[in-house]
């Protein structure tokens, strides 16, 4: 049945309707950039329905992209909405992207420490459904942060300390919203290249000159094996640098939750722990590899073991922690929670979590504690939903430790609800019933010690 | 990246979103009678919108459907309109139908051949866009002929001659009027168990007990090779099959046109010549096919070999020519047509093409012969064109024919432009020209005799 394949054989070099440029993805053949532009620039006008671009996203699915089309996607999104330009900021400007997981408290690390080498990171965050609210929404746990600048804001307070991390202000990358609106109800989510397209487009709109990425694989992350995660790595570092940027990947593993908090409040006081040199060494190894790599891209070290160097001095002489307070200041936030963690708000009851079991942590998932943090109203199951900024669960037990029946797995961080918007009907001590439940579901033990996975699984560059 | 797929697999046995039945077939799981049911309810409906009906077509292109999936479509398609019963008509009730081609004039012949035989044929046909009219427009090139007959009228011409042809009048299928718009402009027509349901639901929503199938291949018709043209006829037999019906196939050849006549009025005196025995013997070889077929089907023949040589009889002693005259009649028709064709409405014009070279002709491209009629009037480039029911082609020399220089190829026949709606503006000279090019160039010649490939290429059942 090859009628409509000699049809657009036939026509090519004439101007392609909708349909034709759909038949050329779904039997095989690549976009070209003008074929791609046609097309975001039509699907944000409104000219080119939903049910086009829908069966445009699922032949992708399919047949994929090529780094050149992957690229031009981009572009043509990128050009869809507003941008930020940078270029009135001195020096190399960095910025760095999660693909997101459990535990993730690395911006609120990274940014400061980044910043503290002299290196300006410009962090535009989002707030995002998950099991703990977004960057902004840890922000936001700390007594008075701002973390609504407008553009001019943003700009003067990178100017002036080297660092901000805010919400979105202006229209950037209207195409990625619609677009991933329509693949999120029409089965194309998790197509390489539109992953890739939407997060570097946003990357690319927000207009640093380095781009790190952060690419979790595992039970956590919504990249479960790591050729997925390695291709996905790729082909967003290529995207990177054909859209002109400094670019890198870093691959890491998200099978168990990072560090140990999950939940507002608590993932700001383990950022502080962290730039005080007394956080999680997951933790502070993943932050000084984002940021090692930030500084060799932007030209301040001479390669990312070198940037790590760097930083781990700025941790350990106090350099890091005063930036993370300055930031704190400078957008409007109560500066001495850094110095003293009892001004964060904190929840009504710790319970703690007891072993059953005996032996070494052999598995602790990553998505069961997300999920267990999300139940207690840490983050958002719908965008409407308020999020609790004080519960989550902080983890004492993790992958390779030694527990003995008794000892204390971890911590649930509850309280009873007051929000109308979250009203469950559930009764306090059910929830921390059923939350104490999905903890212990989550570990996994095994009698014989074993060597843990590394975190850092690679690096593209 | 099984994210996805693992919560579809989680979520068997509950109620799915529209989103995970995509999410189902593109990961190549079979849905359920449960599942179709609901996606095309809820598309007629207006409760699933274009845009996931289209990723699911394009899903669909991709994976595929076996054939309990393609029933359950077709019978879902079925139960979105109304049906016709012809419970009430005495006889097994037999229908046939074409994928279309070039000159195929079949429908005109069968009808009152099979009727002829005392077996009721109760034919729905269409107008639809292509080289020349649908049956009806053929039909309606006979002085006072009406095609349009109520449900009622249907019936009782079926019940009291034995044969009627007619256009829709009910609301037959609206899920196939809506799927198949939406295909066309999401490149996801050519999918096969698509085409299967979308002939077989309408095919089934008519109410006949027989259905035979000519499912044409070739340069004149959709599909090109003949596995795919198997294919096909399989899945839609087995599709009649499991809805109840007597189904056969014919798998036929459409390299070049059917008979000689390509146009409505002149396939019209084409049919009656056929019927008196002095027709095309490409022509009266398939009627006396497909009509065979429909004889076994019914009962009338104990095989379809059979069904032919009773057939054969009937064309010989005029009882089928009479049938067609009644049917004529029947519907309003002027009946002498069949005894004087000069009654029949002719064009201004014949201008014989003739051949340049020398050979015997290898090909005989029947996508051209009919864009030529297309060009001359024939048929409709767009819905809210007029056809002209007297101009087209006759083709004088088939393939494996030998010809000398000088010998008439075809016959263009031709009217100057009268109606405003086809007001091409180019002269009628001019138009006369590029249909003898076009005629000129469907031809090749080679210098050696050979085996001219058989029209009837098999049958399923």
């Amino acid at each position: 049945m090859a009628d409509q394949t000699i049809n657009v054989l036939e026509r090519a070099g004439t101007v392609m309707t909708v349909s034709e440029l759909i038949l050329k993805k779904r039997n095989g053949y690549p976009l070209t950039c003008s074929d791609i532009e046609h097309l975001i620039a039509g699907y944000v006008k409104g000219t080119i329905p939903d049910y086009q671009m829908s069966a445009l996203a699922m032949a992708i699915y399919f047949r994929g992209m090529n780094e050149e089309e992957t690229a031009h996607l981009t572009r043509a999104m990128v050009n869809s909405g507003d941008t930020i330009s940078l270029m009135d900021i001195p020096g190399i400007k960095t910025d760095k992207h999660s693909t997101g997981g459990v535990g993730d408290t690395t911006t609120l690390i990274v940014v400061p420490l980044v910043a503290a080498a002299g290196v300006p990171v410009a962090k535009l965050s989002g707030r995002g459904l998950g099991h703990t609210g977004g960057t902004l929404d840890k922000l936001e746990s700390i007594p008075g942060f701002c973390a609504e600048l407008t553009l001019n804001e943003f700009k003067t307070a990178v100017k002036k300390i080297g660092a901000a991390v805010t919400g979105q202000t202006i229209e950037m990358v209207p195409a990625d919203k619609m677009l991933y609106a329509l693949r999120d109800v029409t089965a194309t989510v998790d197509s390489m290249p539109l992953i890739a397209s939407s997060i570097m487009s946003k990357k690319l709109a927000a207009g640093a000159d380095v781009i790190v990425l952060d690419v979790k694989v595992g039970d956590g992350a919504f990249i479960k094996d790591h050729s997925s995660a390695f291709e996905l790595a790729r082909i967003m570092v290529e995207t990177g640098k054909k859209g002109g940027r400094q670019t890198a990947a870093v691959i890491t593993n998200m099978d168990q939750p990072l560090g140990r908090a999950v939940g507002n409040a608590l993932e700001v006081e383990e950022a502080v722990l962290t730039l005080r040199g007394e956080g999680p060494p997951d933790l502070e190894e993943l932050c000084l590899t984002l940021g090692g790599w930030m500084l060799s891209l932007a030209g301040k070290a001479s390669e990312h073991e070198e940037g790590k160097a760097i930083l781990k001095k700025l941790l350990d002489n106090g350099s890091a922690l005063l930036k993370f307070r300055e930031l704190i200041q400078n957008q409007s936030g109560d500066p001495l929670v850094v110095e003293d963690l009892s001004l964060m708000p904190r929840a009504e009851k710790q319970v703690p979590v007891k072993s059953k079991a005996e032996g070494f942590v052999s598995s602790l998932k990553a998505e069961v504690i997300g999920q267990a943090a999300m139940k207690l109203g840490a983050g958002r199951e719908k965008k409407d939903l308020r999020i609790d900024p004080v519960v989550g669960v902080t983890v004492e037990k993790k992958i390779g430790t030694m527990v003995k029946p008794g000892d204390i797995l971890a911590h649930i961080h509850t309280s009873p609800e007051k929000e109308p918007a979250r009203n469950t009907g559930i009764e306090d001590h059910e929830r921390i019933n059923d939350v104490q439940n999905m903890i212990l579901s989550a570990y996994e033990f095994q009698n014989e010690p074993f060597e843990v996975p590394p975190l850092i699984i690679g690096c593209i560059k």
